[in-house]
């Protein structure tokens, strides 16, 4: 396959390097990421600035095109202008931390794999539930064992698959599990402190989530298993559209 | 009602004013909105730097708070620290420009209010469908009057009602259309500049929407309509996500 590879965390991050590394074995690998950490950044996309490209090497050896914008930038541009629309799949990650739950929506990883299948391809988000010393040797042989045996069920695959793998050797993984992405509150805070000039700031902080249900992502990884959940970028709260549309609207213009 | 106000063309922006002077008519308003514009920022947050408030004078009457951040950051921190969370209703906007179609996942009008639907509370989007000279009056009159006479369906709102007003004069818009985010494509393209120094850069553009269906935000909004979508924050392919539970997951882990 010719696959393209992307993430949040910069085309410098580890868990690109290795994924690339086990993905490169068996497919033709095009690294197209942002030059420096984009986390968080969501779906955003860069309008107001040019955005900048430099070939970028690894050893001796070309390894990819380092983008000065956001993860959908990478996408984008790859697409449209560096690699051209000849590949089969779209993978963001592997990243560092999970992005399961309400931080789906917030994640610049996710928000790759989605402009991925914006744009017409099959895509994958992956991460592993480790921020400290993460091993993401496991991980990346989950991935590419996940394309080689279920490439039937890729070759269909209209939507994104996120991926959120626990940071727990293999023997002591449960399983995998497909669970929808919790939407229960993650508990959040602002931390104030003064800067040494005497003015006021604050750091956002995620504290926890407070999902409880075993068949959601948040809890599923937690557990120990490999979450697997398709995403897909209509927003549209589909369920309470028709009801809505019943009611009547009068309304003077 | 206590309405907070906020934005991602930033709190000097004219579509908020002109919407502030309407809502605070019967209202108590309460501003948060970036220091600056922050167009197509998504939903992303700032959680690698510190966060600043600024109080913001209007002439010379307290305004509302300027944040260092994007849209859904001035929400969490509104609701947080500066506001608290007795408000019934998070209003963002009006956006300069609409936020029809694949747009509303780039939009930081959009995810704001989105931001507000995850902190529970009842949330509003609104844009006007003009780039040149937009004209926010209209919009405004009908967001307050949309307020008025909804009150016993926003009370009950669990969703984001994303609202497009097309840029017409008010006897030449053809009604109310309640539909679906369209998720055909985009067509966009990078322009390849050289700047002064010989190194090339891009311009990332949105072109046009290839949307044809009538019922759908992006076409019906082109028509003349002004288009009301509820939005909700789980990607989650529900359709989808029974089919792929019942694929056996043989897998050596």
């Amino acid at each position: 396959m010719r696959i393209l590879l992307t993430n949040d965390d910069g085309i410098f991050a580890e868990g690109l390097c290795a994924l690339y590394d086990n993905l490169s074995l068996e497919h033709k690998v095009f690294v197209v990421a942002p030059e420096a950490e984009r986390s968080a950044v969501g779906h955003a996309i860069t309008i107001s600035e040019p955005l900048r490209i430099k070939k970028v090497k690894r050893g001796r050896k070309f390894f990819g095109y380092a983008v000065n914008g956001t993860p959908a930038d990478c996408v984008k541009i790859a697409i449209h202008e560096l690699i051209g629309p000849h590949i089969d799949l779209v993978v963001s990650g592997i990243n560092r931390g999970a992005n399961v739950g309400i931080n789906v929506l917030y994640s610049g990883t996710v928000s790759a794999a989605t402009e991925g299948v914006i744009l017409g391809f099959p895509s994958i988000a992956v991460s592993l539930n480790a921020y400290h010393d993460p091993d993401y040797c496991f991980a990346s042989y989950f991935v590419n064992s996940l394309l080689e045996k279920w490439r039937a069920i890729f070759n269909e695959l209209s939507f994104c698959l996120n991926v959120n793998v626990p940071a727990l050797p293999a023997h002591k993984i449960k399983g995998i599990k497909w669970v929808p992405q919790s939407i229960s509150p993650l508990l959040e805070r602002f931390e104030r402190r003064i800067d040494p000039h005497g003015h006021l700031y604050y750091w956002q902080c995620g504290e926890r989530f407070t999902e409880e249900n075993p068949d959601t992502d948040v809890k599923a990884l937690e557990q120990g298993f490999i979450t697997l959940t398709p995403l897909f970028f209509d927003l549209t709260y589909k369920e309470i559209l028709p009801a809505l549309k019943e009611k009547s609207l009068f309304f003077d213009l």
